[in-house]
């Protein structure tokens, strides 16, 4: 239990800060609190890896695989890692959380925080493995699949303690008077579900899957974790730091393993369908995604979203453009929790002492745009477009559906001459063609959709939503009751919505132990991270008595 | 909120009492703690209905159904009830919904409360109803439908108001600092899922809907009761109290609204598929409940269950088969909760300083279920059979499958010449007449089946709650150990177990506040009577957020 000693204050902290909920953040996403020796470990730990098998896992395989593709190089990184036949997988996994499960909550939460701040020494390591699969900038890179993501993980960790430590493990019931008093004994047991599988997108390797595999691990369940075979490298390295760790603690690495495959021959349905898999984590495709949510599973998913931007009125149009072009730029909208449809009325933009046409804002936009990608840090906020079917994708949407507001274009990256690398794309439209823009587009390209007025933007944004599904609904509005109004309506569809937003805050970030991922009520996903349900769907109560 | 201040303490100490789990009962089921008055006034109210239009929830029909027969008269009620167009009820639902989930939480708390303590004054009027609609004993009808069903509604509201008020409403992160510094309001607001669907059975028709109502109530959605149509008139009875107190606070009725039909003309599934409702909780069979989990829904089940009992070994022989014997004729096994399978092994059972053979066992059990049947209290602890069709699938069994330990016999119910009653038919099988046994037999019947050893009645035990579910599991065996290894067994298949019960204390009862009822994990059903989830699944955390 001196892994619970050592990080108790730890764990108690983060139990209190998912009740109050407010800023609270252990592992520091600021690189200058890192020493340069850090910085150039992490680099050259990565860079030592090219061409190589992974053999920290300690697995015994005849068949090693890898198509892992940096998009900054668009060369291949040539890393392998060890196939484990799926029913293997499974014995192992059911094996190892036997004993798992009778590990005290205590130790169990000791062991996991241990973990994190192991993860913690390797964060520039992660960061570079994560810039060379998802193509993220650096900073980026860094901060969510190093910090972001443990702070997440020590969230599921607190969550779950407290859910665990919710009901006394023991009680004694007396009943009855004199002759007819009895005691009877109770105890109150949490059983894990049984094997947890964690799938990974290709975006967010590991904040992605830290939610699910800490929940699932604090909960007793064991883990196996089938990343995208074009982003293994991050939780590779996670997935490491847990398996030595459970090793050094007697217990068995097998609690959590990884499952690759390659986009020719895929092994998530398999796995996924298995009687043994009780739990499925899944992030990606809403087509897959409703695919996991008709199994008869417990499942948590993230899904598409085409999040939309209601733009009514502003006292800082300057700041309003600039917050939406970084959030528009950020990682070349690959991200879950990116705008994509900018409403605004046809009568312009009310801002105090007149309005901003429609054009106008367009014209603003574009121009935000351009300075962003033209700016020192422009190259990295943007990133590298993940894979090609992305910017394929992008490509076939015509500009001649709409009006021309900025053509994507190539624009290079600094170090990395062969990047993969696409400007935001921008097109206006006229609000009938809802078959172009209520569905997502996945990366850099947004639509600005004239409506009639702000009534008209709203029913449109939540067509749309109620569709396709919506994390995020960011709104620009001064009109108190206009935005209650707005509010009241897109929370009735289970869609959070952001006012207001400028300067450095921004609606695609979500901030561990305050800000919920994901709902869970809309068609974007059905789990979210990390609300009570995302840890006690996990587990059952049981409750045995004895006559004593 | 002068209705929270009157219940404060009685939610704030049902909140304390979930938590710790100890003996914890606000409504009193010892009927001397009644006055004469009020026993007199409920069953003058019960007689008073008979052949009678059930009006008291203000809504307006055309069309008026019933088709309620008392199992102990076996003549009709005579009651109707006021048929509402299912179209109708939804827009009733959505419209009333609307106001109730704006009524803060501890007005919501506060007002169902309130309407407990309304129910609690017609405790004897709902024990006369529920007797003449399910056919249970008086005592039993009393407790179960009045005190006990209320205990259950108060712990959901308690779990209910400690989930709600789990998160802030509201806080301010401070982000940045000097030029950058940033204010950021969050608000954290628990979404109602919509429409909640409670869909009653024949037996417990207070007991088992409660929960659910005040679960959804609690949450904030809008609940439609659909009560079997062999047993309406109690839960409508609670309705009516719901109704009225919600008018009376200047609240809609239609918060609650009572959806009627016959066995004919069904309309549960027409209200279940509806995509209005969200959530569904069903207590019934098996079939029809996989059909309600197979909904794109959040449900809560309660389906069938065969529990089995293993003896092993005991202390006190005559205490077990006493104890056991009490548990099998409560209600006519009409109970989820009541043993089926009796696991005996051929070599007998161990007792302090030697063994009671199969037979010998057999004996001692007919012997003592004969006792009981004839003593003063035994016919109203057996009560009647709910209807024929119960009857008629234990009639099927025939006793020449195996060895006949006691026929089934009609005895007499003081008062009731017409009674529809039934002694306990007891059937001793080989184990491997597995088609017999490994099913649910619901009703006045239990197979003592003959096992090689207890492993054998273990393994055979696990098997048939497997397929078909079981919410309690009775063992006696003074091993420590082999009762750690079935503990560990059942347990593991999310079945709760019970140890050596003897006296007064049976496992077909479970404590509200203490025991969960139903585990949630095996296929006896997917909810639990209160476990966190219960609450949680039913609303969706949103969080805004606020530049100021």
């Amino acid at each position: 239990m001196q892994v619970f000693t050592k990080h108790k204050e730890l764990i108690y902290q983060a139990v209190e800060s998912i009740g109050n909920r407010v800023y609270h953040s252990v592992y520091s996403d600021n690189v200058k609190n890192y020493s340069d020796e850090q910085k150039e470990k992490g680099l050259a730990a990565f860079q030592s890896r090219f061409n190589m098998d992974f053999v920290e896992h300690k697995t015994k395989s005849e068949t090693w695989i890898g198509e892992e593709v940096s998009p900054y190089l668009q060369t291949g990184l040539g890393i392998r890692y060890p196939v484990i036949e799926t029913e293997k997988l499974i014995e192992n996994a059911q094996s190892a959380g036997k004993a798992w499960q009778k590990v005290v909550i205590e130790e169990r939460a000791g062991i996991l925080a241990e973990a994190l701040e192991r993860i913690e020494s390797r964060f520039f390591e992660l960061a570079h493995a994560t810039m060379h699969t998802t193509g993220q900038g650096f900073m980026m890179a860094f901060q969510a699949a190093g910090p972001h993501a443990c702070d997440r993980a020590l969230e599921a960790i607190a969550m779950g303690f407290s859910e665990i430590k919710r009901f006394p493990e023991f009680v004694k019931n007396e009943l009855g008077t004199g002759l007819n008093a009895t005691s009877i004994r109770k105890t109150y047991t949490p059983i894990p579900r049984g094997i947890s599988l964690v799938i990974g997108c290709s975006t967010f390797p590991t904040w992605n899957s830290l939610p699910g595999i800490f929940a699932s691990l604090i909960t007793g369940n064991s883990v196996i974790v089938k990343p995208h075979p074009k982003a293994v490298l991050p939780i590779a390295i996670v997935i490491t730091e847990l398996r030595t760790l459970l090793k050094e603690s007697g217990l068995r690495m097998d609690t959590i393993q990884m499952a690759v495959d390659t986009t020719d021959k895929p092994i998530t349905k398999v796995l996924a369908e298995h009687s043994a898999v009780a739990l499925i984590d899944f992030t990606g495709s809403s087509k897959f995604g409703n695919y996991i949510e008709s199994l008869p599973k417990i499942t948590f998913t993230e899904k598409a979203a085409i999040n939309p931007v209601i733009i009514d009125s502003t006292k800082d149009i300057e700041g309003l453009v600039n917050n939406l072009a970084f959030s528009i730029s950020l990682y070349s909208r690959q991200m879950c929790t990116a705008p994509q449809n900018i409403y605004v009325p046809a009568t312009g933009i009310k801002i105090t002492g007149g309005t901003v046409s429609f054009d106008d804002f367009c014209d603003r936009l574009r121009k935000s745009l351009d300075d962003l990608v033209q700016s020192k840090w422009g190259p990295s906020t943007l990133g590298c477009v993940q894979n090609d079917s992305t910017l394929k994708k992008v490509r076939e949407i015509s500009m001649a559906l709409g009006t021309k507001i900025a053509e994507a274009t190539s624009f290079r990256m600094p170090d990395f001459e062969a990047a993969r690398t696409q400007s935001i794309k921008v097109l206006a439209l006229d609000s009938g063609k809802q078959e172009i823009f209520q569905r997502e587009i996945f990366g850099p390209m947004v639509f600005v959709i004239k409506t009639e007025h702000t009534d008209n933007s709203i029913e449109l944004a939540l067509r749309g939503c109620t569709i396709s599904g919506a994390i995020t609904c960011l709104v620009h509005c001064t009109d108190f009751m206009l935005s209650k109004i707005i509010e009241e309506k897109f929370n009735a569809a289970f869609i959070p919505v952001s006012f207001n937003f400028t300067g450095q805050v921004f609606v695609n970030q979500h901030a561990a132990f305050s800000d919920f991922h994901v709902s869970g009520g809309n068609a974007s996903g059905n789990g979210s991270i990390v609300d009570p349900g995302f840890i006690t769907k996990r587990f059952v109560w049981i409750g045995n008595r004895y006559m004593t």
